[in-house]
C-alpha cells in the first residue's frame, strides 16, 4: 500500500492531499523554491502527529514540517517528501493572565496569539512583516527574529516549554510554566531553531510581557550610521532600555517602497540616506523623555528630519513601510538576498567594505537594504546585472564573508534551511558541525525529518 | 605507563595531584560526597585540556572536571576518575565596554568578574552566597541561579559563546559576541547545564549590563506569603520590572541565622514568620517609588514592620544574612536539602501540604528555608530525627513529589549532580531522558565525562 493511502488510514483521507491541492505548500513565500512533494498530510492533533512519523521512520519516507510557509531561506521545500503541515494544530490551549503565559499549538497564527494577548492587556512580543500568517511551529523552529528583539529577545527567549514528536512518533513532553528548572540537558533550546529536522513542535509554553500602555513611534532621518547609534544608545540610556525597535532603511529602500507599494507617501519631503523608524513602549511620560531627546539630536546635527507619530494611523503607516521588507527586497530580479549580523561597532565600515568588493565582481550591481539596526542585523540585499547562479553565488558568499571576517555571522534571524547551508560548510566551526550531525543521527537515525536542511553533508 | 605518568608528561608533574594533596579537592563543599580520585589534573590551557580528554578518552579513564567545587548536588564526586580542575585557566582574557561583554576562561572566580565589571560601571549580575569561590565553569555547567535571577534570568540568560573541550579532545568553538546568530543548532545551550556530562567548558563570552546607579534595599516583615507576592507585583509595575532580588526568609531561619552566625544582629525588635529582603536597582528616583511603595503596603497592613538600608553597610549586614543560607541549612544533621521551584500562585499552599506529608513519616521533624520568591525557587530543608538513609530519601521524595504535582521542580539551580539523579527517574519526561541517554552516547561514546551523574542509568 502507498504511504498515502497508509496516512490516509490515521487521520482521513480529506487530510492527505495530493496533486494540484498541494500547490499552495509547494511554492515557498519568495517563489525561489518550487518542490514537488509526495503528499501534504494535514493532521489535527498530536496524536495524529506521532501516529504519521511512526509511519514515515517506518517506511523511510522522508517528512517536511510546514505551518506558515512564510520562511525565504528554502527550509520547506520538499521533493518526493511528504509534507506535514500544521495549520490544523491551531489551538491557542489556554492563557493565563495572573502567570503570563499561553499554552499554544503549533499551527496557531502569530497574529492570532498577539491579539488573545492584547485582549488581555498583554503582548507576545515576536512581530514582524509575516505576522498574520506565519504560525507559532515556524518560528519557535527558525527561532524567528523581528522588530522588538533589541528589547525583548529572539523567539527564543519567549518559550518556557515544548511538545515535540520525534522522528520515530514517540512525543517529547518538556512542557512547563516554570521560569527556573534545571532537570538535565535543555532539549527546549535544541529542537527550539533546530528547522525540524530533530523532531515536530507541536504546542508550547510561551511567555507573555504587560503590553505597554503606549508607544511613542518616529521617523528619523539621521546624518549617517554612527549617529544612528549614538542616538540609540542615549535613548535606551534615557528610557531604561524601553526601545522596542529601531529599524533602518536606506535611501534606495524608500525610494523603491514607494515604487511598488500603491498609496504609498514618502516619509519626508526631501529625500535622505538614512531613515529610522524607532519605537519606544512604556508609561505616558515617555513620550516626553522621547521628543527630548530627539530635539537635542536635532540641535546636534545628528537628526535632519523627523516625524513623530500623532495617531494610530501615522504610526501604522510607518510599520507598513516597514513591514513591506520582503515585497521590497522581491520587488526585482534577479536578487541575492542575505541575513547578516554584524557586531555593532562594525556595521558602519561593512556597507563600504561589501560595496568595494562586490563593485569588482559584477562592476553595476545594484543593493538596498533594511536593518534591525539595534541588533547589527542586515538584510542586505544584491540585485545583480545578470542572472547567472555562479555569479550570484559569488555575490552571497563575497557578503558572507566580509560579515563573518568582521566577526559577524551569516544567519540571524531567517533560519538557514537550503539558502545559507553552503555557508554553514565555509564559516560555522567544523567540530560544531560534526557534533550537529551526531545529534541528527542519534535522535533521526534514518534521516526522515526535513531531510538535507540546515547541516552540510 | 599509568595514567597519571602519561598526564604528567602533558601538562607537568607539579600540576598532577595525587594521595593527599587532593584532599582539598576530593570533599565537597557541604562535605557530604567524599570521594577518592585517582588524580587531580590541573591544565593550564585549553590545548592542555584539550590533551589530556584525549589522553583520558584513548585510556577509557573516566574524567570529573571541578572548577570552584561549591556545588551541593554531588556533581563532582569523583570515586577512581581523574579530576580535572580548572583553577588555572583564570584569566580574563578581554573585557569590551562598548559591546558590554567579557571574554573569560572557566576558572575565573564570580566575584572576580564581578570587580572587574564594577570597575568598568557595569554589573555581571549571577550573584549568590558562594560566588567568592564559585568559578565560572561551574556556574555555566549547572545554569546557576541566584538572587538576581528575577530580574537579569539564569547564567544561560548572560552567555552569548562558549569554548568547549569534548569527550575525545576535540575542541569546539562557539565563541561569538552577536546577540542574534541562528547558524546551525543551539549547541551553547546544550553544553550549559549539562554539568560537565558532555564536554568542558574552557571558556565563554558572557554578557555585562550596566551596574544600577544605586540600590534601594529593605528587610521586610509581612503579614504572610500572599501579601508578599502582591506587594512583589506591585513594587514591579511601579519600578518598571527593577526589583532584583525578592528573598524569602521564615522566622526559623532568622532564629538558626543568630544562633550561629557571630556578631549577627536580629533583623527585628520582634520575631516574625514571614521576613523578605528586597532590593530594587536603578536611577535614584528608585528609593522615592520604593519608600511611597512600602508605606502604603504598611498601610494596608501587609507589611509589619520594616528596616530600609541607610547605608552601604546596612545593606550589606541584610545580604550577609541571607547569604549564609548554606551554612544555615547544613548547620544541623541529619539533613535533607532540596531545590524545588513551584509556579508563583502554589507557593502558599506548598508548605502546608509538604508540613502534613512529613509528619506523616517522621513525626517530630523540624524544617527549615530560605527561597528566591520571584521565582518561585524554594530551598525547603528538612531536619529528620533519626539519621537513617531510608527516612531521608522517604523525606526527600515527599518533597519533590508534592513539588512537581503542583507543577513545579525538583531540580531548580543547583545542578542534577548525584543528589538528583533519583527524582530525574521518578520525574522527568521518559521520552526526554531517553533523548538524553541518546545524546550522551553520542557525543561521550565511552562514557567518560563525569560518568554517573545527571542521567540516570
Amino acid at each position: 500500500m502507498a504511504f498515502e493511502d497508509d496516512a490516509a488510514a490515521l487521520i482521513g483521507a480529506a487530510h492527505v492531499l495530493t496533486g494540484a491541492d498541494m500547490a499552495a505548500y509547494a511554492t515557498d513565500s519568495t517563489g525561489t523554491y518550487v518542490s514537488d512533494p509526495l503528499c501534504v498530510l494535514r493532521p489535527g492533533t498530536t496524536d495524529e502527529v506521532s501516529a504519521l512519523l511512526r509511519l514515515a521512520n517506518d517506511s523511510a519516507t522522508p517528512v517536511v514540517p510546514v505551518s506558515g510557509n512564510t520562511g525565504v531561506s528554502g527550509g520547506t521545500f520538499a521533493a518526493g517528501a511528504a509534507m506535514l503541515s500544521l495549520e490544523r494544530l491551531n489551538r491557542i490551549r489556554d492563557i493565563r493572565d495572573a502567570a503570563r503565559i499561553a499554552v499554544v499549538e503549533a499551527g496557531v497564527i502569530v497574529e492570532t496569539l498577539q491579539n488573545a494577548a492584547a485582549e488581555r492587556g498583554l503582548l507576545f512580543p515576536v512581530s514582524f512583516g509575516a505576522q498574520g500568517s506565519a504560525r507559532i511551529g515556524g518560528i519557535l523552529s527558525t527561532n524567528a527574529g523581528g522588530s522588538n528583539v533589541l528589547r525583548y529577545g529572539n523567539t527564543r527567549a519567549q518559550v518556557l516549554g515544548v511538545e515535540v514528536v520525534l522522528a520515530d512518533g514517540r512525543v517529547m513532553d518538556l512542557m512547563t510554566d516554570l521560569h527556573k528548572d534545571n532537570s538535565g540537558y535543555d532539549l527546549r533550546d535544541l529542537v527550539i531553531g533546530a528547522e525540524g529536522t530533530l523532531g515536530i513542535i507541536t504546542a508550547a509554553v510561551v511567555k507573555l510581557v504587560p503590553a505597554p500602555a503606549r508607544h511613542a513611534t518616529a521617523i528619523l532621518a539621521l546624518r549617517d550610521l554612527p549617529a544612528a547609534l549614538t542616538l540609540l544608545g542615549r535613548l535606551q540610556a534615557a528610557s531604561a532600555g524601553a526601545v522596542e525597535a529601531f529599524e533602518y532603511m536606506p535611501r534606495s529602500y524608500v525610494t523603491r517602497h514607494l515604487e511598488i507599494a500603491e498609496g504609498a507617501r514618502a516619509p519626508f519631503d526631501a529625500s535622505y540616506d538614512v531613515n529610522v523608524l524607532v519605537e519606544l513602549g512604556g508609561p505616558a511620560e515617555l513620550a516626553e523623555t522621547f521628543e527630548t531627546e530627539l530635539e537635542s539630536a536635532f540641535e546636534s546635527g545628528e537628526i535632519l528630519d523627523a516625524v513623530i507619530a500623532q495617531s494610530e494611523a501615522q504610526r501604522r503607516e510607518m510599520w507598513t513601510r516597514r513591514e513591506a521588507a520582503a515585497e521590497v527586497a522581491f520587488s526585482k530580479a534577479p536578487v541575492v538576498a542575505t541575513d547578516i549580523a554584524l557586531p555593532l561597532d562594525r556595521v558602519d565600515s561593512f556597507f563600504p567594505a561589501v560595496r568595494t568588493a562586490l563593485a569588482e565582481i559584477d562592476a553595476d550591481f545594484e543593493d538596498t537594504s533594511v536593518a534591525h539596526l539595534g541588533d547589527g542585523n542586515i538584510h542586505y540585499v544584491v540585485y545583480p546585472t545578470r542572472d547567472e547562479p555562479g555569479l550570484k553565488d559569488r555575490l552571497m558568499q563575497t557578503v558572507e564573508k566580509i560579515a563573518t571576517d568582521m566577526g559577524g555571522t551569516f544567519s540571524a534571524e531567517h533560519g538557514v534551511g537550503l539558502s545559507k547551508r553552503p555557508a554553514m560548510t565555509r564559516h560555522k566551526d567544523p567540530v560544531a558541525l560534526e557534533v550537529m550531525r551526531a545529534i541528527k543521527v542519534a535522535l533521526d537515525p534514518k534521516g526522515i525529518l526535513n531531510p538535507g536542511k540546515v547541516i552540510p553533508d
